[in-house]
């Protein structure tokens, strides 16, 4: 909880400091991404995982381990498309969000645990895996569950493949 | 480790908008207080303590269990003054400061960790217990040890009789 409201603390912060929820979104994600790139090594250190082979072991990682050790939720993941590269990760419950009853009106476009989106970002960068990570859904905003979208971008194999030629 | 990074981008955030040490330390102060005045309900909730009946017990119960709960260490504590008011917490290992190397030149009078007293302030107020929190030794500035320092200003019974004259 002290993690949870230190985090609010921060989130507040930013919205002091710029007017515009993107530039507050951004700013969380560029953050994030930093802790991320450190987080890794933590995680990998700690938690004994394997090489994961796919993409969807991968983002069964994250979900079962990652955020289990974290912050103590497992979000259940879901594959959103044919060629096997978007998953959802998808939270019943967010502690991050323990303190907060719901957006002011006038910060209705915060993503307020963007931070969570940069971490990830930034923590598959270093394993070498590419990826988009955003908020496709937020219960902060209504919606009934919130919702991590990853999209990785490309295959290890096809960046090998180029760097070859 | 997450809240450690994240407490990280928190300082960084506010050493980009303060200029001053000062500034950034009553910054972290103020929002400190703001946590602890809404942490002491978790507090309490999930501790199970009794009510302390001396300043020793609530200095120890601060060290051992709350230290404990968040972040993981337990601080020994002293008692610095002979009217039995003023105790220290010491701390061999701050695991806030776990990936800060030293604190640059130019932020020499930082005190990297002061959200941490301004929780034990807001937490304690909550309490009816007032007091004065701050950092006596911090290993960040080269001192062999981490210390806080707590001194309790006037007993809840001085506050109750001054209120009925």
């Amino acid at each position: 909880e002290l993690f949870v409201l230190t985090y609010g603390a921060l989130v507040a912060q930013l919205c002091k400091e710029y007017e515009k929820d993107e530039d507050v979104n951004a700013c969380l994600d560029r953050m994030g991404y930093s802790i991320g790139v450190r987080l890794i090594d933590d995680f990998l250190a700690h938690s004994a995982v394997k090489k994961c082979r796919s993409y969807s072991e991968t983002a069964d990682m994250i979900a079962q381990v990652a955020f289990k050790m974290y912050l103590g939720v497992t979000p259940s993941v879901s594959c959103n498309s044919v060629t096997g590269n978007e998953f959802s990760l998808i939270l019943d419950k967010n502690p991050l969000v323990d303190f907060v009853e719901e957006l002011p009106a006038e910060r209705a476009s915060l993503c307020y645990c963007n931070l969570l989106c940069g971490v990830i970002r930034g923590a598959l960068e270093m394993v070498h895996l590419a990826a988009e990570v955003s908020f496709l859904q937020d219960r902060l905003k209504g919606d009934a569950v919130t919702e991590i979208g990853i999209t990785f971008l490309r295959k290890p194999e096809d960046r090998r493949h180029r760097r070859n030629k």
